[in-house]
């Protein structure tokens, strides 16, 4: 494919250039941009009624910024009709606030051939978010920073993953207060990936930036995170996660503003209802980051799932989701905003047909309801309690087929082939002809990790199902693994920032 | 969901009567109405390219219409160049042609209840067709009408399968040239949905219609079987499958009309000469079954797989694959007639997280690519070679994820639950409110095989995965079957007829 690039090492010094010279490239594509339709599952009549519920639910109902003072403020000061920490917000109001937030922006990487465009028809894919727990050979336990440390290797070799992300596990066994400045410091060091920065406290934002800071010599206005900004639904917004917000936004680097909906508890169970309640948050998230500041990057977010209504067990690629996603997308694509949506998700324990079914239902969903930025793009297990090693790199190599999907048909003379029709003629065979010849290494996505050998092949190489070939990748990847090339200075910088940090508090673990 | 109904059995005397009253009734879904978009991959400017190129391959380069002196004088009639085998059809004449086939047609199942209506919006879904072998937890051995027969009885039973399909595994043990009567008399005797005539040798098909008169005490002009009419490609019509088409189109039976595509060996390796070539094959191939018999029901039809260049392996699940299912479901609406293509399919040995993700990748582009009849949509594995026991109920489950998705979005005001969310207010709870209550047995799509149970329930209970619960649902299903009712007097007709056909002839078998 043309968008896959050779990556450059990141610029600096001499000894920058000189582990330049030695070190492995790393095939990676670029983000995605698409060339086919989006699948707009909602007419205009129904789009104009939810945007129309949407508004009143944020006149009549209005939502609560709880524990931030500052925040009420701001909003009484925009016009709202503040009453306690509850805001009710004019119709109209929040959408015109809105108009300030950029329709797309870039996200710097260190290497700056990975930078990213967040918005239009592209798609950034980024890796699983959150889990304690990681499942591997040996089962299922919590995770450790070592693990974390693991995942981010396998991003950074993943060719079709654009994204370093986050929390791609939780290090259970570094302090919690600890515990941001091993993640950054790992992807800043392991990766040169763009990558997302820590929201579990303001300080901890704070933190993101000055590391950020001394990754790139200065930030000089640049974008280089995107952080996860969770909306607790019901129309709710808690001061640790506008406290972050606030950071990132003065700072100008990107948030995800994001409803956490599991559909049927934390919103309605039918989906216009969802879409109401999520456009109504999303509404009022964004408004509020570009009350910090006006042209702050931000990306309308909806996290979705549905609950079984026997087990109260959240469920993952099912119908109801997808219908949620694509009508997401329809109404942030009018708010002229990018959008965060879809993943690889199951609610699977284990990587098995299901974990497979469930992730290729959402991620095929995801590419045709105009997502923008996918977190949990690979490695999610057990409904995002488990980041599964086998199943990151088995999502991976899936993420290869939105490639070739949003690539779209070729239709110039090449594409029409219609010399090779007239070569083979009926009853012959295409194998041979030249114009198979001359474009059978690009025309066909191929896995780096499915099986397509010969019955008698494949049974006498042990008859390995899907998760055990994932099992020997994930093995054969972190045995060729190398780090990018990193300026000495910077990266000593970055190790004594984070010792200073932590010998500056005592640990804690809640 | 609404479009489920009860099965009432079978018309018939008082025999057929009193069985109905103590057979056990079985739940299943009307086929799919769409109520969401189809995704247009191809513009305007596109698709005109390519029918003018498909016009252009008709004149220019022609068809075969081997071994089929009477298809030539047919063509020559009409207004063709014929030369020897070739058929040079002139620009429009077979888009003309193809005008008298019908934009859609009933299918007549022997329980009116399970009649399904192809075309349109429509989706008809049937299971896998063809493998000489069957897997199940014994491995992977030759079929028998044991298995075909087992085949048929999960069909029976599964809720979201329409149609009870045709040859959902070979049955080896039986002569070749008796197996289409056993077959046939599983489908008729064992279910009651609708079901696909033989069409390996134009007496077989002959058969299928004559017991299909014996099932229904007589045709009357009803439409009771839609079978599987292959074009060689590439361009070529054989005479054996255009002999079948001809005793079908005579007796008013449908055919799918369709070439068996392996995209870069039979076809070009590019998408765009790919729907050029398949286009020129179902214009040709639909054009003749109305000059056979004008208003002859035919859905036009794309079975698509890609190659693997380093192996010369089918494949799966592809972008590529799906780009021409896309491509072609547009082109044929512009015909106005029905469209088949798609299915559950996958290239891997096993029902694993490869077979998985293969399937559900096609399955949803199917939905998405407005097919109108797909078959394999259950139970195909190793490319086609293999029926699979497990995956038969296991993409039996996906394909609900279907009938939903295919629902839409109810707006109504209901759907929308303005009340709920007024009620539920900012950081409240849905589970319990008025709304939910009232809506959560309908609102989610629920598995009937899925574990979303958890964590630790389900490592108590054996940590099973989807093989493992696969394997258990179809031992249940096979021990819970019971046969659906049927007028004695028919079906001791039947039998005397296969009794009779087999004895007319010694067993043959190649």
């Amino acid at each position: 494919m043309s968008d896959v690039g050779e990556g450059r090492r990141a610029r600096g010094g001499g000894a920058a250039r000189r582990a330049e010279r030695t070190a492995v490239r790393i095939e990676c594509a670029k983000f995605i941009e698409r060339n086919i339709p989006n699948l707009e599952i909602l007419n205009e009549e129904a789009l104009q009624i939810i945007e129309y519920n949407a508004e009143t639910v944020l006149e009549e109902i209005g939502v609560n910024f709880v524990e931030n003072p500052a925040a009420l403020d701001r909003w009484r000061d925009a016009g709202a009709d503040v009453q306690g920490e509850r805001v009710r917000i004019p119709r109209g109001l929040a959408r015109e606030l809105c108009k300030s937030a950029p329709a797309s922006y870039v996200q710097h990487a260190r290497n700056p051939e990975r930078n990213v465009t967040v918005g239009g028809r592209g798609l950034v894919l980024a890796p699983v978010y959150g889990p304690p727990f990681v499942r591997d050979e040996g089962g299922r336990r919590y995770a450790t920073i070592e693990d974390f440390q693991k995942f981010v290797k396998l991003g950074y070799m993943s060719k079709w993953l654009h994204h370093s992300g986050g929390t791609v596990c939780e290090p259970t066994d570094v302090p919690v207060n600890k515990r941001h400045l091993d993640m950054l410091l790992a992807h800043m060091t392991l990766s040169d990936k763009p990558y997302m920065g820590s929201v579990t406290e303001p300080v901890r934002a704070q933190d993101s930036v000055e590391m950020s800071d001394i990754l790139f010599g200065g930030l000089d206005g640049r974008t280089v995170m995107t952080s996860l900004i969770n909306i607790n639904s019901p129309l709710t917004f808690d001061g640790i996660m506008m406290g972050a917000l606030e950071v990132y936004a003065k700072a100008n680097q990107a948030a995800i503003i994001s409803p956490f909906i599991v559909g049927g508890a934390m919103a309605p169970v039918t989906v216009a209802g969802t879409l109401t309640q999520v456009l109504a948050e999303v509404l009022a998230g964004v408004a509020y980051s570009q009350l910090i500041r006006k042209g702050a990057p931000v990306i309308a977010g909806a996290f979705v799932t549905s609950i079984d209504m026997n087990s109260g067990a959240p469920t993952f690629g099912t119908p109801e989701a997808s219908h949620v996603t694509y009508g997401v997308g329809q109404l942030v694509r009018r708010l002229g905003i990018p959008y965060r949506s879809a993943g690889g998700f199951t609610g699977s324990k284990v990587p098995d047909a299901q974990a497979a079914y469930e992730s290729a239902n959402s991620l095929n969903m995801g590419l045709l309801s105009g997502v923008n930025f996918m977190l949990h793009a690979c490695g999610w297990l057990e409904g995002g309690l488990v980041s599964s090693f086998e199943k990151f790199v088995m999502d991976a190599d899936q993420l290869g087929i939105l490639h070739h999907l949003a690539a779209g048909i070729d239709v110039s003379e090449n594409g029409q082939a219609m010399d090779a029709i007239r070569e083979v003629g009926p009853g012959g065979h295409y194998l041979g002809c030249a114009h198979t010849q001359a474009n059978f290494k690009q025309a066909f996505w191929r896995t780096n990790l499915l099986d397509y050998k010969p019955y008698e092949t494949w049974e006498e190489e042990g008859a390995r199902d899907t998760v055990q070939l994932a099992r020997e990748r994930v093995a054969r990847m972190l045995a060729d693994y190398q780090k990018p090339a990193i300026d000495p200075a910077i990266e000593e910088a970055l190790l004594e920032y984070v010792a200073k940090k932590k010998a500056s508090m005592p640990d804690a673990f809640m």
